[in-house]
């Protein structure tokens, strides 16, 4: 049993960082503290409510650079192609169709292929890792961005069934995470006020920022983006965190806002509000009674019982796709295509399949609609008719999801279009969001949740006393809420979506019942995907075994920790940081011969900074304070770690010795051998630690000898070692 | 300096509990927990689940009927006093009107005096500090409940310049702390599935749930509502809590709308629509540009600046309030009724003084009103003209608000009547909020607020491009947010009263801006209530000095921790819980002659059960596992500790000796003395800590003789003592 979850123990956390309850606290560290001047700290707080500002102005402006470009790529596609079928060049059509996609999707695809392959997918479940301690290496740099940025285009643009959702989220984080840095490799900016950034806890903190400020560009949410970054993404959480992530969101909202201003009256091509405004019902008025409770709730069971067989089920295709893609590019490439081709296929031929619905006269000119987005798409239809599918299929997801969702026309989708819809998203959504293309989750299932709520208004139309397009809003909610198990959020994301308060209860209610239904059966969609990824992910309830045993007896069972001397041999150092994949040693002093005393924890990082530095001592001797301070700046000690292998010593310098003295975190967080796994596990995940020593029970005093010391220390140990990034796998 | 802050070290905190990441360990609840079946398990799950639905229910209703109350009886007040107005009997319409709240002073005053001295301010700070750790006694009990609902009747009918705002989260937070226990004192239900409510962390959770409620019942802001707590008043905060406190909410929305709907046409007497939608602008098209920024950003400039100033000003006021109310009841009383009678003054006179402003024709039948609510009272005005400080000043609060936040009603109120308003409840707000009533202060900075926000449109007229009604709804954020200092949680409460989502980002701005220009010259208004109160409160960020000291040598400055052995004299343990006030004493084991060993930490509240039982050895000797557990449920070791004076031990018995072994807490957070004081106050705060053992550096070996030993345990203190609540006052 314990074998099992040992993995957990094995946590690949990240370099040196300084995270929540985390101070370290080192000579070298306390002194920057005391000498930093009230200039430096008035310029720290300045830049990072500058940061938190950049990140929502950019993550603003490239979310609307994007819709820009899908809307009218899209806008262009569907015009041309609505063309040839009017003519009745249908196979023409197909040609076009399906070709022009191919290619958006052959440019996605091997941009991430080749380039960035941790672009793929949304991005959510690595941010998750990451603000949980776990580093995917190259996941938030230049490259990745800029993928991110032309793969989401190409990808939605080909008209499959994926979102940029879940991209901007990685979007804003990748922005995050360059300006923390200032920029990359050749092209860092290595200006000094930056150096303030270059530390974890900022970081994360900015990496947060930019994972709601996606949300909120995505969804023109701003509250809903904090609430999402706070109940979905992050895991230490602090107060005034809240108001500088608010403060980002509220940004892209002005940018959007902006946005939308200046493409007013079409100066933008195809685009209008086409991309931002998603679903806006705030103009109808929502009355309901006690007698609309019951399909309602069935909306939720339902939602919640459907959203746990996709999440089943993409589990199952997610394994699949694994396997292929672990073929190589070829194989990653050609499945992508495949489901291009198969999109298209479905998108173009499905409408033929259903007959033309007539023209209500009561929409006059806005019916058929040709050559615009509308809900009556004439496709193959006389004049005077409209082909209700083509107007669901032939328009980016966005469209799709506003027509479903347009309100006052009950009767405007067939019962049987709709039910083709919803298959064929269910197919699409399930086998498309695996390939290799920045893909979101968000709308696939907001698309499959719609249908599935119009359908069931039509099912029950005669109990159904409520508008059928807030059906479909409630379906849409359900199935987000059964899959990704979300629910405060969710809600503010839906309020802000349909701007419209009166439906809050009900939306709550539905939320609700999806939730506790989807939780009976399997954990939330994030959840599995951070489980095939093989991310180790530190909950925030410890499981029922750890409740049983002892710290103590959990650090039995592994390799013991290796510990350094307070002024320890070159050699010894370079020896152990090549032979384990340890960020943090604990290190002893003797301070009288026949007694052993903890003198904290040193990072890899810092043995690394040394070494680089070759700050050896001739004798073993322990250093004054100025010594080190004026050979090492604080910024030096935040540098990653590196490999040994890149510092190549002599013999003589082999020889000589290291003071470990000025490096050394004399305060780590300790924990008596007697306490129980749950009981430190949740210490360390609410402190955020990333290493945590184990020291004997024993405090007192007795005769002994060296040889019995060294047993007494036989349980202190690291309990949760911190490794380098580049050993992820073991824990897959 | 440091003596300046040792309060804090002295931190009272409550009783028994298992917070966070505090987990007791000791045999008895360990066992306990395993010994829990899968239906209990279960059975406690979904008694949560009602117990939040339950607080949410019984909010709510609570809520309507006050609401009910209020508008009933202000109504039929109003209605009698312009009655005698019209008729020109001046002098009986004031005799008559300020008779009326002098007497319903009378009530909220005598009952908050006599009976729950309490209940009398918002609650909000002691539920905070109650969160925070710091048990105010006799807070959340039945009579506090009692007294709240009918003082607040009262206290708002009576016209005072308060709100029922803050006493809504008061009562939600009371039915959460008396659900959870079942009742109070006879009432008491001693169902045994309660015992599992019998914890601080449930109550705790609960008790928040209840606070939200609060907060939603009062502006019918779910989303608000979860984000107040968990921004303003909520200490520790898990995801989990975020679910359940968004169900109850949840629930009190749908109570208060079922409520709306019941009393629709005028079924419920003078209630209407009145107490529950505060202000609905959704019917308003907000359009702003870049123009609008510089007025916007004069009004959150402003508002931080007046907020900042109320503060302090409210400071003052309530330093000389406590002065008054410390000479007893009747001072108390007198204080109450005076600031009555000036309030019937102000609010009877001043219309008097402003000029009749003729109706314009394009309202119609509105104006002028008689006998009604509405936006153009005639008061002394003759027919076809309305008194418009008249219409503001005699209405209740939530009317008046309404009133003022109007739109499209740019010329209805005269500049001169603004600043008259404003003036009057500028006095008012400062003067009413320390008497000894149940009272809000969300209200008055909302009434003072929008005042300030229409004059500044009216003075601004020229620039102004925006609403009125929507200057003054940007006016109230500004304010509360200078005074307040909350951010997301206020934006979200304004989001679901104006129902407006255009208005988001502009109210974003002035909130942030009015935030930042307030935080730089005083603490939030909270902050400074829960000083004057003198409860301590644990903040999220460490102090400075806090960095350059240890906790070994701020415990070297403390009295000594007192320790008790594993197998304890009897009358030793009764003379330690006389003289000293902890609640927590380490444990020491001496397994050998000559050694000593850090065994755990054990409770008073365990201690005293032990005494209560009588459960002594007449040997020393350590007892076997079942003793204990035979002879103690977990439900006795829950109880609260009382008085070592309840119990009446003999001379034989006090020779007697008890083992520890069965209720120490084997595994208590240790830090090393070398820590800096800052690093374990955040390691306090973010784990929850109630007791915090500090050991010495120093985990070696030595030969050493019984007495070296002692002192090497010289740091081994309690680092933050826990008290009984009676004990509060030493950190006034």
């Amino acid at each position: 049993m314990h074998a099992d979850h040992s993995a957990l123990f094995l946590h690949p956390y990240t370099s040196n960082c300084r995270c929540s309850c985390r101070i370290i606290e080192n000579d070298l560290f306390k002194h920057d503290w005391r000498s930093r001047s009230n200039v430096e700290v008035l310029q720290y707080i300045f830049l990072k409510w500058a940061m938190a500002f950049l990140v929502g102005l950019l993550t603003g402006v490239i979310a609307s650079l994007i819709n820009l470009a899908i809307e009218n790529i899209t806008g262009l596609k569907m015009l041309q192609m609505v063309n040839l079928v009017r003519e009745k060049r249908y196979w023409a059509g197909f040609l076009y169709f399906a070709g022009l996609n191919f290619g958006l999707t052959f440019v996605a695809a091997v941009l991430c292929v080749v380039f960035a392959p941790t672009a793929a997918g949304p991005g959510i479940p690595e941010i998750k890792a990451y603000l949980n301690g776990v580093d995917t290496p190259n996941m938030f740099g230049a490259p990745q961005l800029i993928v991110k940025i032309i793969g989401s285009i190409g990808a939605v643009s080909s008209g499959m069934d994926l979102g940029k959702e879940g991209p901007l989220v990685h979007i804003g984080a990748c922005l995050a995470n360059l300006l923390s840095q200032g920029g990359e490799g050749r092209w860092r900016l290595r200006w000094r006020c930056l150096r303030y950034f270059n530390n974890d806890r900022d970081r994360r903190d900015l990496i947060t920022c930019g994972a709601s400020s996606g949300v909120c560009a995505a969804f023109r949410a701003p509250v809903g983006g904090v609430l999402f970054a706070l109940e979905e993404v992050a895991t230490w959480w602090r107060g005034a965190l809240l108001w500088r992530t608010f403060f980002s969101t509220a940004t892209v909202v002005v940018v959007l806002r902006g946005f939308i201003e200046v493409c007013r009256n079409g100066r933008c091509g195809m685009f209008g509000e086409g991309g931002l405004i998603l679903f806006d019902v705030s103009n109808v008025t929502v009355r309901y009674h006690a007698g609309d409770l019951l399909p309602v709730t069935l909306v939720g069971v339902l939602g919640g019982l459907l959203g746990a067989l996709y999440n089943h089920v993409l589990h199952q295709v997610l394994r699949l796709y694994n396997l292929i893609n672990a073929k190589g590019r070829l194989a990653k490439l050609a499945l992508a295509l495949a489901v291009s081709v198969l999109t298209s296929a479905g998108l173009y031929l499905l409408p033929f399949a259903v007959p033309c619905t007539p023209c209500d006269a009561a929409h006059g000119a806005a019916c058929p609609t040709v050559g615009k987005s509308g809900n009556f798409k004439q496709f193959n239809c006389p004049d005077g008719f409209y082909n209700d599918l083509a107007s669901l299929l032939h328009a980016t997801n966005t469209d799709a999801t506003r027509n479903i969702f347009s309100t006052g026309t009950a009767g405007e989708f067939r019962l049987d279009s709709l039910l083709i819809f919803f298959a064929i998203y269910c197919v699409l959504g399930l086998f498309t969001f695996g390939i290799a293309v920045p893909s979101g989750l968000f709308l696939p299932i907001i698309l499959m949740g719609s249908a599935y709520g119009r359908i069931t208004a039509l099912v029950l139309a005669r109990f159904v006393r409520i508008d059928h397009g807030l059906y479909a809003v409630l379906g849409a909610a359900a199935l987000m809420s059964g899959s990704m198990r979300m629910t405060v959020s969710l809600c503010v994301i839906f309020l802000e979506l349909t701007n419209n308060l009166l439906l809050l209860p009900i939306t709550m209610f539905v939320l609700l019942i999806a939730k506790t239904v989807g939780d009976a059966f399997n954990p939330s969609i994030y959840e599995i995907i951070l489980d095939l990824k093989g991310l180790p992910f530190l909950e925030p309830k410890p499981e029922t075994w750890m409740k049983d045993i002892t710290v103590g007896e959990l650090a039995a069972a592994k390799p013991r920790a290796v510990t350094l001397q307070v002024v320890e041999k070159v050699s010894t150092v370079v020896e152990v940081l090549r032979s384990t994949p340890h960020n943090g040693f604990p290190v002893l002093d003797r301070p009288r011969p026949g007694v052993a005393e903890l003198h904290g924890l040193v990072l890899r990082s810092h043995l690394m900074a040394v070494l680089r530095k070759r700050w050896f001592l001739p004798e073993k001797r322990r250093t004054e304070e100025w010594e080190a301070r004026d050979k090492f700046s604080s910024t030096e000690l935040a540098e990653k770690a590196g490999s040994v292998d890149e510092v190549q010593l002599s013999p003589e310098e082999l020889d000589m010795y290291i003071d470990l003295h000025p490096f050394t975190n004399t305060t780590p967080y300790t924990v008596v051998e007697t306490m129980s796994v749950a009981k430190a596990v949740v210490l360390f995940r609410t402190c955020a630690l990333r290493h945590m020593l184990i020291i004997p029970k024993f405090q007192g005093l007795e005769v002994s000898t060296e040889k019995k010391m060294d047993s007494k220390f036989g349980p202190f140990f690291l309990l949760l070692i911190k490794m380098a990034t580049a050993t992820i796998s073991i824990c897959g």
